[in-house]
């Protein structure tokens, strides 16, 4: 077989066989093929597409790459959760011990983030000691041990994704929807859970900006998850605000805590508590979703859900008395509360401007390799559809000084849209896509 | 400026500004941009295209990565000429003495064959002792001295354009119209010649198949000599069969001295005069067409021609004598006559196929490095339109050896189509473009 060859077919529009398709991968797995015949490769997927078969073989020739966990042969059902990314959410953090708290394991491994959306590993890692770096011995023990383990995404898996996801970075084929699902199935895969919720955003904060691209993503990694044996969902779901009030790493911890106990905000909590039963219903440890639904505020009243949290926050070695004191959680030095600039409604919020707005205090990244701060960020004090008097609290800003938070405020107040008539919020789950 | 940034906007089907472009060509040849952003641009630009003004831009900032010639600051006028290549395809090793016999200088740089079309510099090297690697001041010298100088392309010239097509041809972007005019007139711009004569071939033989495509490229290459400030004609000529009648690197130096002489075949010696004589009237060295074919008739009849070649064969360590008597150059051991397989018109001849069945015979190369051997190759007995009685003769194989001549006999028979109907040939010249 010949590279240049499977180049010419895609460039000139043709399918690759599975074959072929499951060589491509070996061989630059192996570094047998060189990035340069890689990328004009995936620049030709980027503009041609790939069908639903060769997206299947390619997450699975990625998914075979590397080691694989197989966790479904050590606990079952053992489900896995993900979400493609937003600003301000905290979803995964509290679905998590949700599902765990009713009997259900989860096994997750995530990604940091970059860009203006955050990633689930720099939020744990607002705990002080806790460690998402975990070897695989000590992922699946941790995961038999207490029924829940979140880490961070082990380069042993699916080893053919990370190199290839680092070339289409630096090469403008990150934005190809086949190659988005196959990423992010591969991983799925490798880890082996038995069933998968997936959260597929839409909308200003998210990098699917239309509903029927996040379809045609969803709609892939069901297939996907069809064709690689693993029982998957996909909520497609709004991301046009940020979720909840929190954006920023330890403020959404302090969020995702509220949630656990039943306190946290409307939109935000209804919709983990949706997910968390939604994932019940897919393992069948409830009937119907009303069941599920009873089963998760059970766990959040009774104190099991926020219980598991401090658990799993223990297990991997953070301090479970941050969970239960979250005001020992480490704080910004400063404070600075935005106020509205005028009466109104709030008619929209650029969540992605906001999400970049809080990098630029420090709590996110603009290249992989920078650090963060896990203090700073934003309580967004009202949401699209409240009215705000002007001098209304607006965003509290946390900072690590007045130079920074007073160099953010323009940019906030241009985040807002406002309106003098009422205005409507769009619904938070659009729809779900079953295999 | 970033790369990455470049390649999202062509991928997104913007044109590239000039800056960018120049930017993109200067940090290439120098190393500072890796191979694999660049295959992925090549892509994109394979995908998305190029207009005019990116592609000139593109041109220009190649033929400014390396040395430039400037020979026109030299001798003036100083023509060049092109062939997108062909089988058969002898017509600059004919035009370049043709020309310069009638006083206008010829310098040209000449590539080698590959694949199913030969390269002047192969055919060239047939004369024992000549060297088509030339420094620049030695190429500057022949020029001066004898008023045509014939070398291998230097890698000192459009550097960048070296290193691009040399990712091109493993990464699936050759066949993109834009890029494969910037390639050549790269290099005619380094060069620096006053004008320009292109032979744009269309058909079985050449890599346009259509003369749509051909027109394409012919437009785009006037257009860079346009801004390039070379005066710049190019001519869309056919491809449909082997150019007269010798296929083979001995054989067509054979047949292109006949042509000098005035004892060439018909079609291919009529292009010869035809494009000397659209040279000589391009430098003003002619009035118009029908002064400059009596020129050119003149410096045939009289022996100029001739004997400007066996100059030029001289200068560049060649035996002259090998012009005067072809019969001394090498010729291979093995002659096979095959005949025709049938009566009947010759409807059609694969052009390319029979390039590929002289490849077979030592004649070209499979892969850049391959030795060649110059002796072999076919002479073709009849062309398309000819009637031929069963047992004709068709194609004399010059051949190493019998097993190679037996090879190759159905191959070559395949390349025939025959017809009971007489078969009426089509033009030799589609069309003309000028400035």
């Amino acid at each position: 077989m010949q590279i240049v060859e499977l180049i010419h077919k895609k460039r000139d529009g043709e399918a690759l066989s599975s074959e072929e398709i499951g060589w491509l991968v070996e061989q630059y797995t192996n570094d047998a093929i060189p990035d340069y015949q890689v990328a004009a490769w995936l620049m030709a997927v980027f503009w041609r597409g790939m069908d639903a078969r060769e997206t299947s073989d390619l997450t699975l020739a990625m998914a075979h790459s590397g080691e694989q966990l197989r966790v479904r042969e050590m606990v079952v059902p053992v489900v896995d959760k993900h979400s493609t990314g937003g600003v301000g959410d905290k979803v995964t953090l509290a679905v998590a011990p949700l599902v765990a708290a009713c009997g259900v394991a989860v096994g997750k491994m995530s990604g940091r983030g970059l860009g203006h959306t955050g990633g689930t590993v720099d939020k744990l890692e607002s705990f002080q000691g806790l460690r998402t770096s975990l070897a695989s011995e000590e992922f699946l023990h941790i995961l038999q041990q207490h029924g829940i383990v979140i880490a961070g995404q082990s380069s042993q898996l699916a080893p053919a994704d990370g190199k290839m996801y680092a070339l289409r970075d630096v090469t403008g084929t990150v934005d190809s929807i086949p190659l988005i699902a196959a990423s992010i199935m591969s991983k799925k895969l490798a880890i082996g859970g038995s069933h998968l919720l997936l959260d597929v955003k839409v909308g200003s904060g998210a990098f699917m900006k239309t509903v029927e691209q996040a379809r045609e993503l969803a709609v892939a990694m069901v297939e996907i998850g069809r064709v690689g044996g693993m029982h998957t969902v996909a909520a497609i779901t709004a991301m046009d605000q940020p979720l909840g009030r929190a954006v920023g790493n330890v403020l959404e911890v302090v969020e995702a805590i509220a949630i656990l106990r039943g306190e946290g905000p409307g939109d935000v909590s209804e919709l983990c508590y949706h997910e968390a039963a939604e994932l019940l219903v897919m393992t069948g440890k409830a009937r119907d979703q009303a069941e599920a639904e009873d089963l998760v505020a059970a766990a959040v009243r009774g104190g099991a859900a926020v219980a598991k949290f401090a658990e799993v926050i223990a297990a991997q070695g953070g301090d479970p008395r941050q969970v239960e004191r979250p005001e020992l959680l480490p704080a910004a030095p400063l404070r600075r509360m935005l106020t509205a600039p005028r009466s109104g409604y709030i008619a929209a919020m650029h969540a992605e401007r906001i999400g970049l707005a809080s990098m630029r205090l420090g709590a996110g990244r603009f290249k992989k390799d920078d650090a963060i701060d896990h203090r700073t960020g934003f309580i967004l004090q009202a949401r699209v559809g409240d009215y705000c008097h002007q001098g209304d609290p607006l965003v509290e800003i946390h900072a690590r000084n007045e130079d920074e938070a007073a160099a953010i405020q323009q940019e906030l107040l241009r985040c807002y849209t406002w309106s003098d008539e009422a205005v409507q919020p769009g619904p938070l789950i659009y729809e779900v896509i079953h295999p």
